[in-house]
């Protein structure tokens, strides 16, 4: 096998109790991945489609996360990296992070994989880093492992796939609004309430607790966010609204995704997940703003060979 | 049954990264309490050993948690409390904690159950404010439900037993001096920098997955305190020393318990946690303090009839 094309899943990132920490990986909603083996040593991005981004490997975040791996351990070959985006740069379910997890993982498979999938992690945040200005896993992370993943700590990174209930899908709905990373950094207060600090530990523990237990109700009383949410859902147009229209047609929870400015929520149950984006798509549509939304189980398996 | 004799464990809260959330229940370590179905109602306390506390129901917290209970239902009867004091007031395992757990348990017993464990743990906690000045649920949750308790949050009070791996044992170092609770919150700063909560709750996630998966690596990588422990430790003769001695003996991890004096570890196995217990006590004695310890598996069972 000198070839492989690789499906990059979209993911959300804090999932409301998790700010930084918390991912959860999505379904048939992905960026494609053409990765050749090649004679001559290096990185190079062939192709580019969907998107405006450099071809340029080290302005790209997919070869920045390349080079990161082969330079660990110097292969007798090169790769050529072709990358077609279907998620939107900047709409806050994981872009750059499928690009980079996309790019170590097809080089991991072309050369026998080497690396575990944890390593993996570690390379792709590297290049994710490049678009965000730091390095982050909580993107990365699901996108590579799947499921709902923990980012426990930097320093090593320490990242845990956490178990995850049968029936959860999750809804997101991406306002076509730009909004800089950096812009919904600046929003954030950079001390936190003891007591707001305790709230969301304990919040984030009955999630996992929920998730580990199929208790959904718990899961559903744990979705809250009081730590970053009333900083930046001023950001997203109608985004209370559209909350509001999630839990009342009977989502388990809804916030920010990532840093916004999609909206998601986490239903149990397809049919609960359409009518709930019927709901939300529903309320936004006051804001006059165009939106595109998503219906996904959640993606066990993460990146894979198509 | 008119009369019932139980034991009332001790606990440890907080547990490094779970300040005012997380909890254990000790095996071994506790008071014992005898309560009598009288005709005559009210509540009376008509016997305390091994502690200097008042008689006067309003002014006991088993005697308030006692009242919480039956002025809910206003039973046609009334009830006698004999406490008999093993833990130390003001140690940091849970002594309020434990005769108002007590007292609730055994009452709702002589009733015939008419509440569930955690409405019980709701009870106590009305009696653990008269102790500690407002209600907290870290103590009495585990005394109460056994094992390992999170409380996800108050207003309504949402408590979840946590699975646990059945290899955990806790050392408890006791310095005998006196420590107040006032005190060890006075330390504690009014807001904790974003980066420090973010840690915080990547490892109380982390804690929790570690239990419910039984990674012993995880729990040991998990309990850390990046937020609490570093105002408060000054207030504990030796912590750092008898920390370290825990850690470098094996201990999976150490920190203070509770509001302190007492210093806590977790350990994987019985041996472990003796050779722990002893080198935290050999590190402890250049202190000079009298102190004593405990070393305990985890009682999952909690409050009980003996």
């Amino acid at each position: 096998m000198n070839e492989i094309k690789i499906f990059c899943p979209a993911t959300i990132a804090n999932l409301n109790c998790g700010f930084d920490v918390l991912g959860l990986c999505l379904e048939g909603i992905g960026d494609e991945m053409v990765i050749r083996q090649t004679t001559e040593k290096g990185i190079r991005i062939t192709k580019i489609t969907g998107a405006d981004l450099p071809l340029e490997t080290a302005k790209n975040v997919a070869g920045v996360a390349a080079l990161a791996l082969v330079n660990t351990i110097n292969p007798d070959c090169g790769f050529e990296i072709e990358i077609h985006k279907k998620i939107k740069a900047g709409s806050g379910i994981g872009s750059s992070s499928a690009s980079a997890a996309g790019a170590v993982f097809g080089i991991n498979e072309l050369l026998g994989r080497p690396f575990t999938k944890p390593q993996l992690v570690d390379f792709a945040m590297k290049g994710e880093a490049l678009a965000s200005g730091c390095e982050h896993a909580d993107n990365v992370a699901p996108c590579v492992l799947g499921g709902f993943t923990l980012v426990r700590g930097y320093n090593p990174l320490d990242v845990i796939k956490i178990q995850s209930p049968s029936e959860l899908f999750a809804v997101v709905l991406h306002p076509q609004i730009e909004l800089k990373t950096s812009d919904s950094r600046a929003v954030l207060p950079s001390a936190v309430p003891l007591k707001d600090a305790i709230t969301q530990w304990g919040n984030l523990g009955g999630f996992i607790a929920g998730l580990y237990t199929s208790d959904y109700s718990l899961i559903s009383r744990s979705l809250r966010d009081v730590v970053i949410e009333p900083h930046r859902h001023k950001l997203i147009p109608g985004f209370e609204n559209v909350k509001n229209a999630a839990l009342d047609a009977g989502a388990l929870g809804s916030g920010i995704s990532g840093a916004g400015p999609s909206i998601f929520a986490l239903c149990k149950g397809q049919d609960k997940a359409e009518k709930v984006a019927y709901a939300m798509s529903s309320s936004f549509l006051d804001t006059g703003i165009a939106f595109d939304f998503h219906i996904s189980k959640v993606n066990d398996e993460g990146v894979k060979t198509i």
